[in-house]
């Protein structure tokens, strides 16, 4: 039987410990320039984090992506769990293995996209008042954990902290989430102080069951609260108390931009400077300018890929319109010295053409381009800090 | 303004001259292996012409194609009259330049699709008697030419030999292809003789629309006649009578592939063997290895390409259906020993997952697979020939 290209497969023994250094904390603001080191390689923060759901990255192979530089990758456990199987994946020989990424990899726990459905069905419901057929939904949630139906083969599954866990540690990924609750928008206070104390015990078996086998994997905390002020405190204030290698903001952000970073704002400087942090499912260009100065180091996002997939380039200039009809006859690159493999070879009125005949191949030049802008991007802001310019 | 790579462009002063030459025919049969030489490079024959309708293979990028190392490719203009324009891509500096391919390209005359249109059209009629709209369908089909609608916009367009001439000279590909007519296959003997009388006389207006303004193009006549072969035989006569570079087989091959090879046996000794010849639209392996013994040089088809976006692999064991249930953990390359990217890096496994997920990377990694496996069997087919093995 022909093997397959090697890929350092995942193993306590071999691999490397994770760490975080700080390089430079910016003398204007709490920007810092930092690098966490990874089993899988290195990570320069501050820095973006593709989102690669079902373990690919839309439109791109994983070879394409690490060419490009993307130094992490998020895969979606949930997806992963009803799609092929974490043991599966384990049996290939974890994550890295199975997509072909030699470099970084974060899971989260399935619980954003397990609540999310949970909520959206009571939408739904109300909506549609039962003449859509639920292919997938939550059956019951209580403290032990989350039981719902796959919307793939309608088979019941469970995921608790320990599930969760477990799913992960087949994965494999070098960094882990643990397993939280994920509260309403519209909540009242009291019911999400409750939310948080579970999730801040479900954080805690989640941890346990990751310290019982840590497999050389870091696991951050996510810290919720919502908007309020004392509830994100009390979030910090018990979860940096806990052994986790690192912290993720997690929960409602607020309603407007604004809002989060006035959250933030309140909530970056309660969190020990010496470990790493990430902002969870937020990586626009807007929030990140907003964010980096408040000591944001990891940001993931599936915004720019799946801009390029409706025909939206990222440049310096702003977002393009593809399809825009005076790019028809723009025979020159999409982005004026910009380096990345489309626009050294591609006319912007050729990814024109390419989205008008509907073709794949304008998809997957467009996310080549937007995924190396967001590289280059966070390249230029750890420049700009170690300048103190931020 | 920043500048694209460099793509040769095609101008006539540059340009080398169209040349074929065959190294070797075998003892065995009328198989030959051959050199096209063209202004953008060789062919090597027997070869197969991959189809890239709108100027690109679906779910590949031209860079790509190009590392596969595939030779030749096939360009619509029915298509790129229609989007983005031949005048735009003639602006752009030609279709090399358009889609940046540096390697050899044909285009067809836009006959078969308009033909297809009309045809197509009566049938739908028939069919749904008015209940489908029609978004183009042909207005008028005399001696001139073919006057219809655009899908696109609404707009008539006339297809004449002339301006399908001119439209091949804005693409500026290696080789290009006479207007011609493509009678439906259910016709009457005197209709075909008809049919067969205006293709002539098109080709021959399209031969003189190209050699008023050669562009260092290269023209292959398209042989008609159908499965009568007193037909083919006038057909072959009166096309070989004039100085075409090469010569296609076109319309009907008949119902079955044994129909086929009896045409093409009685056929292909009909056309000088100084002149390469291509297969319009077959490229099937079970018909290339029926026509190579018998001397066809090139064959273009989307099967390969089609099969691979539909999870089909192409193999020396016969195809491979990605999506089986036995492939979820099959975690070795799909194919045995094959050196092609997809294949060295990414498990059957894996695609089987990314099909699963219906994720467009899967189409792109089974395309590479596909379109590599074509280019080596034609390779193949090439050292056998060589030994008179075939």
């Amino acid at each position: 039987m022909t093997l397959l290209e090697e890929i350092p497969s995942f193993t306590a023994e071999s691999a490397t410990e994770f760490k975080f250094e700080i390089l430079h904390t910016s003398k204007k603001s709490r920007a810092r320039v930092g690098k966490i080191t990874t089993p899988h390689g290195v990570i320069d923060t501050p820095n973006f984090v593709g989102v690669g759901t079902n373990g690919t990255l839309k439109a791109l192979d994983n070879s394409a992506v690490q060419e490009i530089g993307l130094q992490l990758m998020f895969c979606n456990t949930y997806h992963l769990m009803l799609q092929p199987g974490t043991e599966v994946v384990r049996k290939a020989g974890g994550l890295h293995r199975f997509i072909h990424r030699s470099l970084p990899i974060i899971t989260d726990s399935g619980g954003f996209q397990v609540f999310s459905l949970a909520y959206g069905s009571v939408a739904d419901e109300l909506k549609s008042r039962g003449t859509k057929k639920q292919d997938g939904h939550v059956l019951k949630i209580n403290e032990d954990g989350v039981l719902f139906r796959s919307y793939r083969d309608g088979s019941k599954v469970l995921l608790t902290p320990e599930t969760s866990i477990t799913a992960q540690k087949d994965l494999g990924a070098d960094i882990i989430i643990p397993f939280d609750e994920l509260p309403p928008y519209h909540i009242a206070d009291l019911d999400l102080k409750k939310s948080l104390d579970r999730t801040h015990r479900w954080e805690t078996r989640s941890l346990n069951a990751h310290l019982a086998n840590p497999q050389n994997q870091a696991m951050y905390a996510v810290i919720h609260g919502g908007v309020h002020k004392e509830l994100r405190k009390a979030s910090c204030d018990y979860l940096t108390s806990l052994p986790f290698d690192g912290f993720a903001i997690g929960g409602s952000m607020g309603k407007t931009k604004s809002e989060m970073i006035d959250m933030l704002t309140f909530t970056m400087p309660l969190l020990p400077p010496d470990r790493p942090n990430h902002l969870l499912g937020i990586g626009d260009l807007e929030s990140i300018e907003g964010c980096v100065p408040l000591g944001i180091d990891t940001f993931d996002s599936s915004y720019p890929t799946r801009a390029a997939r409706h025909g939206v380039l990222l440049s310096k200039k702003g977002p393009l319109k593809i399809e825009k009809s005076q790019n028809a006859t723009y025979f020159a690159p999409p982005e004026e010295n910009c380096p990345c493999p489309t626009c050294c070879k591609f006319s912007l009125a050729y990814l024109h053409h390419l989205f008008k005949a509907n073709e794949i191949t304008g998809m997957t030049l467009a996310t080549i381009h937007n995924l190396h802008f967001m590289v280059n991007l966070m390249s230029e802001y750890r420049e700009k800090i170690l300048n103190d310019e931020i």
